[in-house]
């Protein structure tokens, strides 16, 4: 069963945390039969932590885990800190499928957003 | 003549400053004949600013100015801090059609970007 987890980084502000969750609920309804476990998680400032959210699409009866950077450009929270975290759990399953896949400000889908909510 | 600012945040690292620029010139391409001017510009740690982006497409020959900011949440930066700078140049301009449009993240096509990425 394949899962899908979203890392955004995380706010002090609730109803930021929320929105993500919002994200991940919507993206469950259109993954399934594809995806069947959404999760989301959190680089810092929230919960679930990344390693968390990795666990949870374990738990759920997961057989690989898509890592999904919510983040809009290459920082090093992408480059560096989202691996690291990963990595924790990549050491724990190793003969899990655990990848982190291109982040969201590298689609090029972005423009056409961009420019539909400028209409 | 139609214009279109793209505000991002702005970072430390010219690479993630870089990328901006770039969704900037692939939105000009995409755009042409509908909005002939597009700029962007940076809320903090980066230049342009806000208002020397306003002032770019007006110097342009821009006649109205879609600002369409580039974040993920509805934080204090989307909710205060962005109406804050537009608001300045509205004011030097009240002829002038100035507006922001609805924030990235909200763009339900984020959620179908997102299972691309997965796949």
């Amino acid at each position: 069963m394949k899962s899908l987890l979203i890392v955004a980084h995380g706010s002090r502000r609730s109803e930021s945390n929320s929105e993500i969750a919002q994200v991940a609920a919507r993206l469950a309804d259109k993954a399934r039969g594809e995806f069947d476990i959404v999760e989301h998680a959190f680089l810092e400032l929230a919960d679930p932590s990344i390693p968390e959210g990795i666990e949870r699409c374990i738990a759920r009866g997961a057989t690989s885990v898509q890592v999904v950077p919510y983040f809009l450009a290459r920082g090093t929270h992408v480059a560096d800190d989202i691996p690291r975290q990963v990595a924790i759990k990549q050491a724990t399953y190793p003969g899990m499928d655990i990848r982190i896949t291109d982040y969201l400000g590298c689609a090029e889908e972005l423009v056409d957003v961009l420019l539909r909510l400028a209409r």
